[in-house]
């Protein structure tokens, strides 16, 4: 087991609350007189989560959209949020964060009401925390588990061009613009999720890659899934292609920030969505494209290492 | 300006919702429904806010507590929390932490619900956030201001242990134990806020010192204050005496975690409390003690300086 897992055995003994969701879902819920409070909170690392070259504004405005993406994948509404930010000593930095941070919480309409700001010894990565706030917005909230075998499974736009716009960054490349743009700024799926929650069975947001994330999706709910199409950006495609390959480093690359959901077979998505595949009984991940079998790549998503972008 | 100061602007200009309380309070208070929820988050550092030889048990623990405090200096019954955890290579280290977080949050009645696990890049310090809400008990929910010229200033119990128990860490002694377990193991004064809200002016907890926590209080109410009284512990006065410079060591030492609150004068407090001082009409810090004017020392309080425990 490695020591993360183990670390989440410990966290799951001590997070027994309703609210915790069993710590499997992109966050939690917490009942507040007649509303239920949707809670999370995503740590951004330099070096493991954005490069040390990523602009500060991109820094601040995506640490509001990958805590906005977990609202979205609730279809909660933004209440307030959080920041606790390691204080840089470059002050043109620190205010460059700022900027971005604060086009993000103005386009969600999430104000920030607090939080924490520390120096870090020198020589530290630069890190910070935001925790956000929505209400939900229905009764039940969606959640990961749902979803039942012969559902559709969506996604609300094509993947992967987050994954190549930071390849190409680690590439020393800085076009095409459009890749490079999904990687450093990201926008939360907010109103697809609003628009969704009352008729999605089951609800994510891709975070990690849509291989991985489909996996979790489907272990939790106790099902097989099958993924029979990757959709590709013209982007992306202009850039690499429409090969098996290609759609396979698509579909196994993270930070894309699209909401994956099912619907029962035949339901008409309410939303613009992408169907990629299926949930049957069984248990376990498969990838058809073009009608084949295609076999799984050693790593199915993003894992956050420090090696990553360091 | 300092950066930190120049930062703090910088934030005090994004977070103008009313939520937020100008960034100058202990907590944000958001209304949802007919409730408030009070909403607070720390962050600790390795070498900033903790010794890297604390026991990982104690840091879990004081994580919770920082936390707490910010809710109790609310009068607020602690309703959930979130972490972030830069995860350790150490598994021993790690299950030791979540041991002494899990007592505080049982002792609390704090469920964990969410937050996140990073990897951090090699060498990095450890640096844990905790995130927590809160439900006020009553409206206006108590706040740093609302002080008036004449009203008393009290603390909940004796300052400056935890202090001393740092100090005595840092010159490699682990005796009085009593004075270490003040700064490894502080518990914060739920139930005395929860008793002191109905009645305070003003309130707030100590987490910086008496002396620069007094300080803030008076300003943000636009009033002078006079500490005339600096309360020590047995075991505090019996390692240094309870000569002036003990009893300034003590009003300018860190993490005490006791509240500080303000009522009008002649007015009984509803907990065990220490009178140390009164506000009266003007500005700025004075200290008084046995009845003569005492030079303020040039630090007033601890300042989470890398430097401090590095």
């Amino acid at each position: 087991m490695t020591t993360e897992a183990a670390f989440l055995d410990l966290l799951r003994m001590v997070a027994t609350d309703p609210a915790a969701r069993g710590l499997m879902d992109d966050a939690a819920v917490l009942p507040v007189g007649d509303a239920h409070l949707v809670l999370t909170s995503d740590t951004m690392v330099e070096g493991v989560h954005f490069l040390p070259t990523d602009p500060a504004d991109s820094v601040g405005w995506k640490l509001a959209q990958v805590n906005l993406s977990d609202l979205a994948a609730k279809g909660a509404r933004p209440m307030a949020c959080l920041m606790n930010y390691a204080l840089s000593d470059d002050e043109a930095w620190n205010a460059a964060f700022i900027f971005g941070l604060r086009a993000a919480l103005y386009r969600s309409s999430m104000p920030l009401v607090g939080g924490d700001t520390v120096a870090m010894p020198k020589g530290a990565p630069k890190s910070f925390t935001l925790t956000a706030i929505g209400e939900a917005t229905i009764n039940p909230v969606p959640a990961r588990i749902g979803a039942r075998a012969g559902d559709q499974l969506y996604v609300t736009g094509p993947v992967g061009d987050a994954g190549a716009g930071l390849r190409l960054l680690q590439a020393g490349e800085s076009e095409p613009a459009a890749l490079v743009k999904a990687y450093r700024r990201p926008t939360a799926r907010l109103h697809e999720g609003l628009a969704l929650a009352p008729h999605v069975r089951a609800m994510m947001d891709i975070s990690d890659g849509l291989l991985i994330d489909a996996q979790r999706m489907a272990a939790v709910n106790g099902l097989a899934v099958v993924i029979d199409h990757v959709p590709l950006s013209e982007a992306l495609s202009a850039l690499g292609g429409e090969g098996v390959e290609a759609r396979v480093a698509a579909a196994s690359a993270g930070d894309d920030y699209e909401l994956l959901y099912s619907l029962p077979a035949g339901a008409e998505p309410p939303v613009p969505s992408i169907a990629v595949g299926r949930f049957t009984a069984g248990a376990g991940l498969s990838l058809e494209l073009d009608g084949a079998a295609v076999p799984l790549p050693a790593t199915l998503g993003f894992q956050h290492k420090a090696e990553a972008t360091a």
